[in-house]
């Protein structure tokens, strides 16, 4: 098992290791002796994992599994169920699931009471290398995604690998693009085993979520590709999973990047290759004017400037600021 | 006009004076200038306020006054209504009303997008002294009141004192409540003229919430009568208003502080006094049995105990911690 300590405005723990979910009362036993536990979970998870956690006793709430649970109406569905159940500020959340349930669940855990404990228990990659580490947590509104949302840290977070063994081919495809994402941008090595691939990515997103915990800055760092990806997701309705629009993401980043002067054609050419070799997309069929104007509804334009994250060399990435409108002829390349 | 200056994570102004309402936008350029605003407001005070702000092209929500519209809903409707509009991270919130108004607009300004700044306009004498100030914000579960919310500091706060003249008898009586309070822990002069009754409450509340923003420890002191009104509330289904159930358990926690040694006979009838003759209750016909078992479900709660305010004399409260089994015992002197 191998051990990344975040130091956030309250330090956590990231514990990673194949088959440890078993152990979850051993590992976490500091944070939930004596507490009343509800076990925020999704319809597919719950059949697979819920029973490994071996919580007699706990609470359980189970919802549809998919993005569309991901709103205001199951956040207010979890927080009713909490206070029904007489939950106190001093009893504990555990998100058990893929990016979805941990996000809605730290959300709830954000503003239950103003504030109580919560453990992520990822069990997808995506969730593992990033949205369960660093206490963002959100839910969609009807306009976008991740609309309303806060800053919460977990107490803890468990991952076990062995759970990706379950994960589909296209779900654990589209984790591979956020763990690329780490490559980029640091330099990690890809070709490790996963639980220390993990533990790389984990180790990275630590760093940086130390340096900005509540994403004025560095932080950015971590949106590589993620620009053109909300655009390319709007576009297809959400049917574009977000891992698949990240890679493509990167893969445009990668172009621009190089046209506009900031990396070599043989950085870029080394991204996409990477890409291509995990089976993902590096570029997309909609159109750049279209993904610009989609991308720049994004949450973290200010006025009329976009920051961007581009390439310098491989494990190194820089954040630059640009006009609105000139993001669509700065990523055409085509 | 006079000010206090609120020293929380992020510090601000409460500005306090007759009239100063029209004067808005001189008052929060620095804030709002080139911004997007949306004044959120219910449909009483819209009509009686709304146009003394001054904002023309300010976006404008407008939902049913009462505690009733305190809920998950109003927030969600709130949040879509702000990214319909395309709200972004770096416009502003303003929140024109009474207590429900400024906990739901702050609610909504902690969530959306993570947190956006919101200016206070509290047009009740309740919210000018007590929620306008100190960040804390909250929206109303099924089962119970303020059970879901944030930590959000305002970025102004703006008491028009001549609001109070449009504010009916009974909420003129329900706000002096929370004034007494403030006499009660620092003994400030109940005589003055109301802006300067304005400021010294206030004044009061930002050097308690600099001691202690998060509510872990002296904040508990502006709960002084809180712990029996939640009860009191509670058995009356909310028809009691908020400033009388604080009144009747200021009385209580009066009577009980002489019962249990905690103060003399004199400062509880001091008190008790200043109760009645402001036209407010100083106890309860609901049965301090049960008063104590609804009350101790309150979220400040932890385990098996429960703190209580006491008074040691007027201008002097105490926490005190006992054990839940043991409060009914504790209040009941009749």
């Amino acid at each position: 098992m191998k051990e990344v300590k975040v130091t956030a405005s309250k330090p956590y723990s990231v514990l990673i290791g194949a088959g440890i979910m078993k152990d979850f009362k051993a590992l976490c036993g500091d944070i939930i002796s004596g507490k009343k536990l509800a076990v925020i979970t999704d319809d597919t998870v719950d059949g697979l994992y819920f029973e490994k956690l071996g919580l007699d006793g706990a609470l359980k709430f189970v919802f549809p599994h998919g993005e569309e649970s991901k709103n205001m109406n199951t956040l207010s569905d979890i927080l009713e169920f909490l206070a029904d159940n007489n939950f106190t500020r001093s009893d504990v959340l555990i998100a058990l699931g893929g990016g979805v349930v941990g996000d809605i669940t730290g959300f709830a855990a954000a503003v239950y009471m103003r504030g109580i404990n919560y453990i992520q228990v990822p069990t997808t990659l995506l969730a593992m290398v990033d949205s369960s580490v660093g206490g963002k947590c959100a839910v969609d509104l009807h306009h976008g995604k991740n609309l309303a949302g806060s800053f919460h840290q977990p107490k803890r977070v468990i991952c076990d690998t062995s759970a990706l063994e379950t994960l589909p081919d296209e779900m654990y495809k589209a984790g591979m693009a956020e763990v690329i994402k780490y490559g980029v941008l640091s330099g990690i090595n890809l070709d490790s085993d996963i639980e220390t691939l993990v533990f790389d990515c984990v180790s990275v997103k630590a760093d940086i979520v130390r340096s900005d915990e509540f994403d004025n800055g560095t932080r950015q760092l971590l949106n590589l590709g993620h620009t053109p990806a909300h655009g390319i997701e709007a576009l297809s309705s959400y049917t574009v999973p977000h891992g698949f629009a990240v890679a493509a993401g990167m893969g445009i980043i990668a172009r621009a990047s190089v046209k506009n002067g900031f990396c070599s054609k043989e950085t870029a050419d080394k991204v996409i290759g990477i890409l291509e070799e995990n089976g993902l997309p590096c570029d997309t069929e909609y159109n750049y004017e279209k993904i610009a104007e989609v991308a720049m509804r994004d949450k973290k334009a200010k006025g009329d400037k976009l920051t961007l994250v581009l390439i310098e060399k491989y494990g190194k990435c820089i954040l630059h600021e640009i006009n609105k409108k000139d993001f669509a002829e700065f990523i055409s390349v085509k």
